[in-house]
């Protein structure tokens, strides 16, 4: 429980705390950690992106559970936090997209729409009357040139560029074993694994169901985003020993 | 009761509580908590949608008492929770179906339209000066490719995709016999009986009255919105055994 | 006298409370019970609208009490609640009337003027910066096809139809006794009768003075708004012994 | 002395009290108690408006303080209340006035002119960011069939037509003699005589100053306004024994 | 020192306090009370204005402490109160004047720069978001027909014309001395000696320093604004007898 | 430190307070006197402005502690408290003068320029949603008809003409030593040595340090804003006995 | 911990507090204090930016932890304080920067962009609904004539020239070792080994690690902003005997 002052200052996206603090900002990356994990990894030969798929019913369609987003052929998106939010920036960095192959005749650089998308979120954070986003994004795909690329962007609207990642619930957790297990130069098929195990980390048994975990590359050959189809994904959980009992 | 501190960040839409949450999205749902219950189910050719409709006084229209509007030809909504706040959400979601008309010069998607209305939902949860919208929707339909489909929103401004779901008073019990009772792949007629089971469920003496529900069927044959006549509900409670007293 | 915590959700238009409320509409619908009754009859060959006319003083012109009110040739209104809010209410309601006629040539349905307004109404309670309408509208008329309508709208923007209504002052003990006494297939001179006893039933000694009360008729025949003159309401007090002393 | 649950509900324009009322508008009409009193006679031959011009010093030009205002040629005004706030509804009243010859080259009816302005006063009662008009208006005149009427308005915005009224200051007490003395069917010689006696109940001892009072009367033969000179009102006052001493 | 209630309606110019008062307004005109004294003064033969002049040190350029100003060829304003608003209305009526120059290619009438000026002052009382005018004008002038006429503004928006008025510090004080030694029919020489008389009264030791009092005056013979330099300032209090010592 | 009364009032710049203040405005006259001292000086054949420049460090460009700004050829500007908001102001002058050339081909007069520039300051404190300006400034320049003059503005917008002037810290000993010191019709060299010996009067052991002070002239005969080279300066110190010891 | 006087009046950006701080503007100043330091050097033939770039993680590029922008051929920025807003305002630069050669079709001059920068950051402490930029900037490069400049703004909006500075976490100390080590005339390498150095100072072990440090200069030759690479960091780091171990 925070103390007065703290409370003097929480409530007001546009204002500073004494200490320099933006309170509201500080919040909105609560509301990320209330969501489950999402990961990234970016390996030699492309971006993988994987999310935990929290099913609250078996009548829920899971598809429609979204946390893996496309946004071009080349760029894809992992979102944890609030999802309507979600919603809204990848709606942003849809037309960011369009807008760059309509004026430069181009697909856009992965580094290029982080920025657009990160300078709409400072927005949020600087004026009164409106909130900032509650949400966390993992941006990954191939640049025009084949280069791989991830970038992570948060409430505050500031992007980062990493080899791997991971955003939401039991962050600090998939991080530390991210640091342990990522190797440079690993190839995409090592990198799925990377990204299902972290995955498996935040499970309690450490386990991972291959129902509701969603993977998503992007590949330096062919550049477009490909979500890997569940039996696919159920393979590489049993080569891992990590297959978990569906919820059903 | 609420202590002081939720006090604290729950009378401003666009303000995060230090825990992440908004408190004014979390009371639009109590909102939805205080209406009557509406119930969705996608069977194999089309797709139910049935509303329990509390008759005030004997002198109401029963046909005014809205909770089941016609959106597209294809397309029809169940409501649940703020009437007058419902039907902006039906209008916003006739307007979008006729634009997709004009401008494609085809019917709408489900899920586009359940898109664009929560896209419209969210808008109301991240500004000052408005409040969220106090109802959650049930979208059923048909799509063009002949798919029957069904939507949920909920004031945060999510899309959900379901087999089968409840939405206002009493959803939690609805949705556990839901669960419990839906099977892939039943027919239309299965469906219509799975709703008014449901429906029933919510009642204190599991009847239903045929003159206090409304049921709606988008069906993949016609793939046009029809309402059932009381005969037909009738018809089929009598099947149910579900035949309740009528109040008049 | 409410509670602490009441007061802290009250005071803005834009806010639901923790129990998903919206205390300003609630409290709008007080200041209608603070206003005279007013009774819409929908009968075979007409809609009734019946209003009782506080008398503040004896120099006061009744002719400009206004609770009821012709919208258009089809179309009138009875008002209960915040007079100067009703005809605000009121003059939108011509302009929606006037804007059909206009685009398509023909008089607007009883049903789509009652959306219309409703419509109207809701905007004033989910922005903040203004208060709700304090007034409820029975609204009657005839439909261009002959049917007699009898709609109300109230302060959150919900219409409702009737087949006999009243609003403001006393509203509950005039239900009971439309509820009772409204039978199906009555005709216009029925419903006028039934509306003039409907108002004596709010009267102390159930009398009803013929000035101050108003009667407006739609009938099905001409499809005109009708006011009827005292000596015809006399008569018809007479018939009902209902004659009451006037105040002068 | 209020209470704490009036404060909380009597600093915004825009919002309702439990019990429904609207303070601010209730706190209008008290400033209109501060002022003067204003009184409108209609007659068979024309209507009377007279106003007590409170002098507070001898070297104020009488002329100046107004409270009796020509609005267009067959309408006049008398205002009690707030100063300037009268005279930006006279500055409206005028405009509208003017508007009507324009768009109908004709002089605007006294009814339509009442609401043109009670429809301006409501929009100030349901907007934040103003306040309500500290003034009442009783507004006099010949409509152009011949008809003489008289209209008062309220901080609320309700318009009423009387046949007699009083605004401003000791309103209660020259109701009351209104009540008493106005006789249908007066002239407007008496007319005059009614207004001058009513403005002498207001006063300590009885009488009237010739020089503190303004009469202004518009006949049904010219349909002009047509202030009466001090003469014309000294010998008014001689015959009804009302000579009160000059201030000076 | 005010009592809590008063506190809870003194810090919005847009609401009324529960007995009808606009305390913002009320504050405006302390404002007023802590400037130096004006003066105005009407005469035969023309209109005179005179002002106190403090001079904070002898460094300052007395010309630069405007007191007085010229409006048009025909009308001048001695203004009372915050220097900085004076100057905006000052500029408003300066503009206002123009504007009737060239749209009626004559001069503009005293009395309608005076309710021009004031219609713009009342704006400042009624809305949210801006503070009344802290500033008293005395407008003095002579009219496109002759007549010499004398205004006076205050922070309400109310104007008033005066044979004689002092605005400013002292107001009691200097309009008791003008009220017993104003005469009907004196000169426009009369009328300065009485002005600078009225200034004396509001000094300690009733004396005038000629280089501290500024006066304007506008006749009817020439219908121009000219301003008395001090040698015939300080020739008329010679003859009153009013000679001060000169601060530096 | 003030009481409870005064908080009521001083966090709203559109408020006054009930003896008529306007504490924003005090306030910002506080942020003044934390800045360093200014001084002007009006003589015979030009203005002369000197500026304190306090240097918080060895390594700071002392140019670009901007003190003193030329606005145009024939006018300079000396400021004191918040340096980004004389800035503004500064800014806002150099517009003024360039359309003043652009509209009637010729220099800006200093006076209009001053009065320009205090309307501006002016807006600052009458609305809602911004603070006045934290700065003074002393206007130095010679008019086209060749005469000198120097005008300075406060955060209220009152602009008044000086022989000579002090703004910021110390401002009320600086004030003291030009009253005593300043002689009609001095030259320009002596008001130069007036102005350093007025800074050094700030000086705790009254000497001034040639690099800590800057001084800008505008002579009769050129017409041109001219700013002293440190060896003048030091020039005019030596002679003045006043040379201080740098910090470096 | 501040005490309940300055709590009144540091939560509105646009107000000052009695004795004429704005404390948001000051609040800003400590979100820079958390962030890393930068420093930026000016020498004869050039200027220098250094930045400490925390690394949070070995999985983090390290090139996307952003404190050097390259804003135009001949101009560099470091930052330090909140990212976020950083970008911002590096974007704003580069768009100055952009504009200045479309419309002049040269380069920018490092001061101009440095004060249109500045104008830019004050507009954010005057209004209210904004928040300061918490952000400073040390923007260097070379004049089109050749000159090489250094300058640094901070959250109030005030631009200063610097010949060396430090801006973020540790200032005090890093200016006090600059201010003791900074030579006149000292040539690129020079500047570079003092940048290092001073960026050591600020580490508890004073050793520098070359994959922790970024270094940017533009030269008077080319007048070109250059990245070092990190072997010449490196090499740098040896002979200042500097090298520090890496993290990973």
């Amino acid at each position: 429980m925070q103390d007065q002052n703290q409370q003097a200052y929480d409530r007001g996206t546009s204002i500073f705390s004494p200490d320099g603090r933006l309170y509201q900002v500080e919040y909105a990356r609560e509301a990320i950690k209330r969501g489950t994990a999402s990961v990234g990894v970016r390996t030699a030969d492309g971006a993988v992106l994987a999310a935990d798929r929290q099913v609250r019913s078996p009548l829920v369609e899971e598809g429609s559970i979204e946390k893996l987003h496309r946004v071009d052929d080349h760029i894809a998106v992992a979102s944890a936090g609030h999802v309507a939010d979600a919603r809204q920036l990848v709606d942003y960095a849809r037309e960011q997209a369009q807008v760059n192959r309509l004026r430069y005749d181009e697909p856009i650089g992965v580094e290029s729409l982080a920025k657009e998308v990160t300078d709409y979120i400072q927005r949020y954070t600087q004026s009164g009357g409106v909130r900032p986003f509650g949400v966390a994004l993992a941006i990954g795909g191939v640049d025009p040139d084949g280069t791989p690329r991830l970038f992570e962007t948060d409430p505050s609207g500031t992007p980062y560029e990493w080899q791997a990642t991971a955003i939401g619930g039991n962050r600090e957790r998939l991080m530390g074993f991210l640091e342990d297990e990522y190797r440079d130069g690993m190839d995409l098929d090592a990198g799925v694994a990377l990204a299902l195990e972290a995955i498996g980390e935040g499970d309690e048994d450490g386990t991972v169901d291959s129902e509701a975990v969603e993977v998503t590359v992007v590949d330096t050959e062919t550049h477009r985003v490909r979500s890997l189809d569940p039996e696919a994904i159920e393979s590489h959980l049993a080569e891992l020993d990590l297959e978990g009992e569906a919820d059903e």
